[in-house]
């Protein structure tokens, strides 16, 4: 019991020992919004400069922010995606449709997305499981699991 | 300070407010494997009996999970997807791919995926977040948003 994620034997839980902390995906919406500065996350978000700092700590720390001082009296701080960081634009775009879908209410949803490129109106942003060979879309039927250790439990 | 995620004007917050908890994802990724009765949840997670009872009750509570009594005496449940709960594996395949491609360590990825009718040897499924209008494959840059109401504060 009481174990750490990270120690499950499993890619989702790693992951979410990283990012699964309340608070830490919506840093990571406004670092994907553009926003760098320590202030500029504490503007956004309705929790404690402390809880904010110790979530971008965690992001820097693994490799998912990097930190950039960009004055030195006082030192200030930027942050910005790395690879690593930008690579989970699919789950926030995911965790994004799923709210819009069953959760908006009946104001619709907060904030639209749009493809600058595409003339569709109704066109929008959407994460999607495609097979990475044949491109075809994937219901969870679809998938074949594998499991590269013995299983006597998934933990 | 302290507000709930469920307050804030952005789906991923209220995505986060069903979903975010400590475990939730570990769960539906049990029910995405095709497991569905208490005990078998038990027995796949390292948690506390009375937790994982919370978190199957928050789930059917907002329609991920719908509960059916499959036995009388004693009552036993067992605990399927609904369409709401189904659309969540954009969010666990995405979370699943980062964490194989950043902490997988030397052993590689602990599960392996593949699509059932696809042949290609290294195919895997991926959540890619791509525009419903043309298809195109989407970076953060190639997105707009737009702020359905004045925008002070994200929160």
């Amino acid at each position: 019991m009481a174990k750490s994620l990270s120690d499950l034997h499993c890619s989702v839980a790693r992951s979410l020992d990283v990012i699964g902390e309340r608070w830490t995906m919506l840093v990571l919406r406004d670092a994907f919004n553009g926003l760098t500065k320590f202030e500029e996350f504490a503007e956004s978000l309705p929790i404690a400069r402390n809880i904010l700092a110790a979530r971008l700590k965690t992001l820097v720390d693994h490799g998912v922010l990097e930190r950039e001082q960009y004055q030195e009296r006082p030192p200030r701080y930027a942050y910005h995606l790395t690879k690593k960081g930008a690579d989970l634009y699919p789950v926030l775009i995911a965790l994004f449709n799923w709210g819009d879908e069953y959760l908006a209410g009946s104001d619709g949803p907060p904030v639209l997305l749009a493809h600058h490129e595409c003339d569709h109106s109704a066109a929008r942003p959407e994460s999607v499981v495609v097979c990475t060979g044949c491109g075809e879309h994937l219901a969870p039927r679809d998938v074949r699991r594998t499991y590269r250790r013995p299983r006597a439990r998934t933990r």
